[in-house]
């Protein structure tokens, strides 16, 4: 059995090319939830459904998310309420686009979590209707909430102003300064991932978002433990490549929150619960000191451009934790 | 001051006659909300959506509900999900279309209520957006839900129990027999409603469904007893022309419940609070028989095949109050 700990984009790309290694029935993907959003009173979880959406083939290849031959009609109407709503108001934010198809995934979702089930049940119901054969796993059953604060006074706000991930992302385009990331929600990890992390064979960590993505699963009681009891057989890959993030703000919420946007400050911040970082080929002259920081370093092409690529990219994790 | 009882699509009809008559703000119209339903987490008022989008311009000719030159994006999207839930569970659920714009105003809705607006206020909120003048009040800022008990074992039910007016009505095409209509939930009727059912001018009792559309209203407390102590300035249009509803279950209900399917079953529900009952010509000959339950009775052209007729009818209305 093996366990990936996954964000977005960037690991269900690699969770694509993993499928092409090995059975996808061996797989379980433990995925973030802290960019979890309600709007309009629908519940709403970008992570599970880029992973989703993109291992059925279903992906808009062009924007990484959503639906492809999406269509955008019932957002468009919204700009009506927008214009009109109240001034304190909130409500018809047009700034979350969600597409016509894709609001199928949510109205199923809000609908069985009303009827009593847990997250965890209708991702799977999700991924089933869906037609995949892997497990994915919402990291927690409750709700943790990803939230940023504001470095400086901004568009989005005051400095010290808290906002969720979305706005931050989203809304925000993910370019005003951030001083901290918090995880708020005393949530606990799913049950049956947390035994997998214990229990799988191997343990990868995807290229995604050290501190966004994958710190929210790590922020969950028992996750470190776990992972730093069976280090060596755990396995990350470095969403950095010669210093800045393929896709989103890794690089620079790395550098705003103090740490060295590098292949070496990933090391740095992974070292503890992981035994083996691959670094892309780029990076080749920093694996030495990616292993003073007590990792072992492999050096490959990370970048994704293909199913074949992330295949290959897969299989070397693999390996190193065999 | 003119306040009209409406429920959907016949009190639309008569409200936008109305207003060809009268300057728009001199008319509140005090909705039924009984038919209000949640569907994958979204508020729904199916009555207050058909009277806003028939006085824009917007609904549907056709269909009498929904917007026009609507798609079906959404729903059609939502099968995936239909055919995989698990068997107990009633999520995604087909038999309810809601258009792709229309969902616009659901998720509207939705939000400004959790924020913590009163549905009046979002009532007139969307009735703003829609360029509307006149005022809409939902009959109650609570939940009142109207539930029909089965006559008999049916597609929808053994006999006895009881389905939600929209299961009966859109799920089971109201073709399913009924042994009671019952109004749950402990609600208060809005008070600038209430208020102006004591102060206005005159009261109008669209020609809507008596006993699934008008009754909710009735149900709430004051109701009755404001509209029996000035039952000379009101006045009731039938719904039911030549024994029969011109839309809707109104005929069928009748019987079912206990009452004449005719004028002067729409007489003998109306005489408490009402002092004109408007029939149609066709129904000329029951006239006496109208007046036999103690109210006067006018006879016209009730039809409303164009927007004149309405206003004509409108008219005949308004002056049997003066």
């Amino acid at each position: 059995m093996i366990a990936v700990l996954a964000g977005g984009v960037g690991a269900a790309r690699f969770l694509r090319g993993l499928m092409l290694e090995v059975e996808p029935q061996y797989i379980t993907s433990i995925v973030n939830t802290g960019d979890d959003t309600v709007l309009h009173g629908l519940c709403i979880s970008p992570d599970l459904d880029t992973v989703t959406y993109t291992l059925a083939g279903a992906i808009d290849p062009e924007r990484g998310w959503g639906l492809e031959n999406e269509t955008w009609i019932a957002m468009g109407a919204l700009s009506r309420y927008a214009t009109t709503r109240p001034l304190h108001s909130h409500a018809a934010p047009t700034w979350f686009n969600l597409g016509d198809k894709d609001l199928a995934t949510h109205f199923y979702r809000t609908a069985r979590l009303a009827e009593g089930a847990t997250l965890a049940q209708v991702t799977a119901e999700i991924a089933q209707a869906w037609g995949l054969n892997l497990q994915l796993v919402p990291m927690t059953n409750n709700s943790v909430q990803t939230v940023i604060t504001l470095a400086e006074d901004c568009e989005a706000g005051k400095a010290g102003a808290e906002i969720s991930f979305q706005e931050y992302f989203v809304k925000h385009h993910h370019s005003v300064a951030a001083s901290a990331v918090k995880f708020v929600g005393s949530a606990e990890a799913t049950p049956n991932g947390l035994e997998l992390l214990a229990s799988a064979d191997s343990v990868l960590i995807a290229p995604s978002n050290p501190l966004v993505s994958i710190a929210p699963i790590r922020s969950l009681a028992g996750v470190d433990n776990i992972l730093a009891q069976r280090r060596d057989s755990v396995c990350a890959i470095s969403p950095i490549v010669n210093g800045t993030a393929l896709k989103g703000p890794a690089d620079r919420l790395m550098t705003e929150l103090g740490h060295e946007s590098t292949v070496v400050g990933v090391a740095k911040i992974y070292a503890p619960i992981c035994g083996t970082l691959i670094i892309d080929n780029a990076d080749a002259h920093l694996a030495s000191a990616v292993e003073a920081q007590g990792m072992r370093c492999i050096v490959t092409d990370t970048i994704m451009k293909s199913p074949q690529v992330s295949a290959a990219l897969a299989k070397t994790a693999l390996d190193a934790t065999r």
